[in-house]
């Protein structure tokens, strides 16, 4: 038995891509635990694509599940071991997550940022929202302020169930920090924020399938987002992003997971945004840790997991890779307006 | 006085590229230190760039360094202040160096590959040879364990002043190891350690200006090299490193600088890259660090630099990006035979 046949198999009926490299994650990670969470944590492929890898060695006889643990049959080890296939092993640094970040100067707002998020607008899927760990988000301003992308900037962020402007703002560093969002509940929750603290937030509520307000055209420094990750749909926050920059020298920001983007996703992504005139300046994967969403049992992929326990809410298993890119010449962006779904693709999993 | 202002002074009569945010990085180093290897390290432009910028700076009466010292000048504080350029901040994880990783299993091999590198030969400038810290190294090869790129694998290297090929072995984690290294004292301590460790490793001497021995393409599961920085010399190293790997699913490592490559350089190697099949999966900047090697006074950028003082071995102030390749289709690779220097473009700062 091969990689590649199982990967055929695995592909018979879907259309989600699913390379051979996949399954020998799969496999590692299966060595690696029996926990379905951390399995699809340490696999590092699309769960659309792991649910039928998993499927598929289990009618081969090579898994099975039936005490709610993913077990390797016999049969299993000894492929694994014929493959060369070891455990996989995350060696990340303990002290930042593998992050590579302290927060230096950020830490003294850590407090108060846990205070204000503590009352936040819950997660809904109706704008595929799931947002990150605290800590995640004080790390991120921690990194965009060592880029040179925080201090004296002007940032915008395209939605913000993560609150990372008002973590921006209360470091004080940047010059403005202008909010689109769709959700009027995160509107209302930022702007009582940013009014009660004084922060140099302003936020207006805006469907990132509409073009941006003309008067955010090639305004700012930096923008964050993190996209949802169907192509289009993340094209859609890039493009927005991408056409706030002032010019060559802004930087952006954007969130992508292995958990709904196979790397054929990722390259095209990558493609885009190199066309649009910007380098991958970091590329930092796992850098995001989300706390579970109150819909997880509802999300797309659920009916496939061949377990069914829900996940503690900070039992992580869906990360995201921090994206760094810096524009070198132009930006060249066509300003599109979308309608309808922008949300699902083959590979989507959560929404 | 604008950013944009000093920029153009700076690019007048030069070849290299001066980005405006380059002289903006350039008083944001200056801001947080006043040694030159500092300034070098914290900017994060390219040297030949740089150099340019800072004398710019001191004939706008903005920065002095009578006393061997960079200093900003009244007048420089206040621009900076105008612009909002706050003094650079690495925010470093203290503990894995900024790197993310943690040795696991690598650190049982640490002692042995430190004793085997003190007999190391030294680097030489015929070849751009610079090689990493001891612990750069044992990082790199922690980093791609977890990344499924060195357990049971079969490796290739492409020059490896820096010894990678040994500490791999030395983990016995891969199946195999080839080397191709044109420099014969490394072709001679590389195949004498491994035969006296009793390592899996091959090593051959090889110019790789030649394409690579018909036996060694399309074999390989990874491949690791640290390219020369000219962008024929990159793509050398990264056409021959691609060509010999098996195909989609395997994995390729690659080192880039900012003290001899600009953002627009960084560009053209990710189209390259792009267009080759791969993915850009990971890419974590400052990774690497370089001991410092005995030939700097003799360097290109040498007689450019503000201060002469020489650095400590260990002073690290030239550092590389880590960058993960992973095949998504192909590879397409077009397999030339170069001729002559592959070291030198306008950017080039140490050969």
């Amino acid at each position: 038995m091969t990689l590649k046949e199982i990967a055929e198999r695995a592909r018979k009926d879907v259309k989600v891509p699913i390379a051979e490299r996949d399954v020998e994650r799969a496999i590692s990670a299966l060595l690696a635990s029996e926990d379905i969470w951390r399995v699809l944590d340490l696999s590092g492929t699309p769960v659309m694509a792991l649910v039928r890898v998993l499927s598929t060695l289990r009618e081969l006889g090579l898994l099975s599940w039936d005490g709610g643990r993913l077990v390797l049959t016999p049969a299993g080890r000894e492929l694994a071991d014929n493959l060369g296939i070891g455990p996989r092993r995350e060696l990340k640094c303990p002290h930042c997550g593998g992050r590579g970040t302290t927060l230096g100067p950020v830490e003294r707002i850590a407090g108060k940022f846990r205070e204000i998020a503590a009352d936040r607008p819950e997660a809904i899927q109706d704008y595929d929202q799931g947002y990150v760990t605290e800590e995640t988000t004080l790390h991120r301003v921690a990194f965009m302020w060592s880029r040179g992308d925080l201090y004296g900037k002007d940032l915008i962020v395209l939605g913000d169930d993560d609150l990372v402007s008002i973590a921006c703002a209360l470091t004080r560093a940047p010059r403005k920090v202008v909010v689109l969002e769709i959700d009027r509940r995160l509107v209302e929750f930022i702007g009582d924020v940013a009014e009660k603290e004084g922060l140099p937030i302003e936020v207006k509520q805006h469907d990132l399938r509409e073009p941006l307000p003309p008067e955010l055209k090639a305004r700012f420094d930096t923008f964050f987002c993190d996209p949802t990750e169907s192509l289009r749909g993340f094209k859609v926050f890039a493009e927005r992003g991408i056409a706030a920059l002032k010019g060559p020298g802004s930087a952006g920001y954007l969130g992508l997971t292995h958990c709904e983007a196979s790397y054929a996703k990722w390259r095209e992504i990558q493609r885009f945004l190199l066309e649009a005139g910007a380098v991958i300046a970091e590329l930092r994967d796992a850098f995001h840790d989300y706390v579970n969403w109150p819909y997880i049992d509802h999300m797309r992929s659920w009916p496939h997991l061949p377990v069914h326990r829900l996940p503690g809410r900070e039992e992580i298993w869906y990360r995201s890779a921090l994206i760094r890119i810096e524009v070198v010449e132009g930006p060249t962006i066509e300003e599109r307006r979308y309608e309808g779904d922008i949300f699902a693709d083959e590979e989507a999993a959560t929404t």
